[in-house]
């Protein structure tokens, strides 16, 4: 867990890592494959260079982020290098930035339009874990209405530092996935594989939850005890798909 | 808006930008490849040379017209230069060319047969927006019945001129999309970029509404306010998107 | 329509047309790609040299049938080249003889599994046309009960010439498809291409059905009228996709 | 059937066959290719040799699964081989080996989270036969309650032998099939192209049932002697779709 108090020293910045980079590029690639991603949606590192920065594409389509698309935003989601100036950014990057303020504990950031996940934010019944992969589903899924903070006439977008603070605290201090209404959902984890896993799983644990309903009858849901076993076993679980995917994403480049 | 009182002035004619037909181009294989349209359907433009002439390809299947196919109609969707006499014309062009008589506002039009979106042509639930990027269907979804325009033995098709200003009348002046009981919808819009996105996110936007209703219970839709102002916000917004696809869709040519 | 009186003259045979066997081929490989055929199921095509023949592949998956596949059958399902025997055949081949036996306005015959058709084989729904490409299913779907002829403990195949007689009986002299409880259906057409746009249009068609059926309330079906008028319609129009589905089952060879 | 009781002489082992291990690679990519297999899973195959072995990948995803990781387990899943050690193995391998101590019948066992069996695993609704494909579905279908093992807070896997057994008994003398609540199922066969089939068409069916319910009413489901039936013809007509799989997944290789 970084801290979020120490600033980084002055000074000559080391080059990042050119395979996290990479881990960037194969997780954008990878949820647009999985369609968990449209051409719309974003995904984010924080910098472990520096734990007040996070690692974003410019505004780009997830399935068509490069290396040279990355660039490194503060936690008020403004540009960090001046080379990068006048770059196109994601207009919603402060769902990023906000979270990473909130949530000390998160690494990684994937905001997305989930197709089945969606008919979820605009009906009564709760999003629940009942697949073993997305036992995170059980540190509670809360819903972002963003009629709440901005009234009955936005685009339901995220477009000021203070509707990404009311989303984050929304997320609030466990949850994995907060869902918000009419427009999609925003997944964190401790490490991007985490992230990448848990943005697959909730949109695989939603197909299966509507299928449930389909058939009928109470849902023999996890038990927390059950989410929460899983959910640990998943953290270093998710370094077998995350083999695959990124090796395929960055083939396929 | 092109004005359609101005007749263009006689004599020789600049020819098409190429740019212009590319994006016909790779707005037809956009929407097959999105599974919006199948071996059926058409997509059609303004010409901006002269805005009482649209661009559409010949009768062929949207996932294979290429430039060749391109060729101009008048808004009676009839050839205009006699190079093309002789070339086999979509039956249900009429649809395009009525629609530009009666919208002045409108430059590009989809007709398909969505397939998530029939099944909302013969029921009774209305389809409205939930999904942020569909807040254009708040303009309203009128429903064509062909059976009150000419009876109950038709195909469902539109062979005449007649019908298509008959679901012009429908779409009305607001509407951006108009569904066609039993056969699919015709989408409109300001630009093509928008008419495609229009046209993809109203079949998303079906899934979702279709989950929904399975899922049970009111549905939240998207309040009038906040349809109008995604609407608004996706007019620009949709170039993102159309980059993607446009360069997918000439890059598999 | 071929006459079933008639018996060709003896004598050497003409060849066999190999833009014919193409077209057979064509159309294995385009309904395995559009997930009408699986793995298994088999299309025929009466003999154009002879009309007590017809042209089928020998036992082998449908998306990997090539022109060397290709045999001749008589009407009793029986070889009749001798250089054939011993070539595998389809166990089930008898649907396709009987039915040309029994329909002489069939020149082309698809035995399928189709996905969501067989959903529509063991509920009391009927499958009737909503979409107007589906209109032929206005002339009606009559349902196979295999329990009826050979009692209840078949594996559901029809593996006898007696039981393609009963199975071409309840599809009578009218219908294009005959549905198959717990195991597909046989879609019949006057074309090849006909016959393969009827196959797929009858899964389309079941999906939005499907699809209504979840959105609740009564649904708009096609009156007999528009059902008879779109079928006379869409016998010219299966030429369209059928165009674009040949080209591209026989590019992918 | 082999025997479970004869130990395997002493001596210089046998190389496998190599077409062996082409099969259960092959089988890997193919489930994973009709999405029966997602990144996790596996499939072994009883070794030839010695029926007190398995053969099954080391822990990799099933669609990247190469000659190369293959390996042999002894009945309590334990490396046979000392130049295996150190090797990676699915923490869920006791499924297998449990299986194969069980049910000395079972040459090939598939363990999948086919995502349309899962909901199966969490309603009420018993997961029938109603394709004649899935007859063997008619041997019974029980359901694994990982909660009577051991108790309401694991992570649903079955990551001892001790539980392997548990499952084992639940998937009882008969069946072909056990669900896992939460989690998935296990497939089993006399050979590896019948667990193959069985596990996609235990899938298919699922999708199948899923769309009966939806239309609902009663769902006529195959006989009890009609699946039997069915299951024995299809014991033989697996072979058409393995042969079509196996060379499609090899080329792909």
């Amino acid at each position: 867990m970084p801290s979020t108090n120490a600033r980084p020293p002055a000074g000559p910045e080391r080059p990042l890592d050119e395979d996290l980079i990479d881990d960037l590029v194969a997780a954008n690639r990878t949820l647009a494959r999985l369609n968990v991603l449209d051409a719309f949606g974003h995904v984010s590192l924080r910098d472990p260079r520096n734990p007040h920065r996070y690692l974003i594409a410019r505004s780009v389509a997830p399935e068509s982020v490069t290396a040279a698309d990355i660039l490194a935003l503060d936690l008020d989601s403004q540009i960090v290098d001046p080379c990068d100036d006048g770059k196109l950014l994601y207009r919603e990057r402060f769902i990023h930035g906000e979270i990473y303020k909130a949530r000390p504990d998160v690494n990684a950031v994937v905001h997305s339009h989930s197709p089945t996940v969606v008919p979820f934010t605009v009906t009564r019944a709760r999003l629940r874990p009942l697949l073993h992969n997305a036992g995170f589903l059980g540190l509670g899924v809360p819903l972002f209405e963003i009629r709440k903070s901005a009234g009955e006439g936005t685009d339901l977008m995220i477009l000021t530092p203070a509707l990404g603070a009311d989303l984050a605290q929304k997320l609030g201090k466990d949850a994995a996935v907060v869902l918000m209404r009419g427009h999609g959902d925003s997944v964190v984890g401790p490490s991007l594989p985490n992230a990448v896993f848990r943005a697959y799983y909730t949109e695989i644990n939603a197909r299966q939850q509507l299928a449930a309903h389909t058939i009928g009858g109470p849902i023999n849901f996890m038990t927390r005890a059950e989410a929460l076993t899983s959910n640990q076993a998943m953290l270093s679980a998710s370094a077998r798909p995350w083999a695959l995917w990124r090796k395929r994403a960055l083939a396929e480049r």
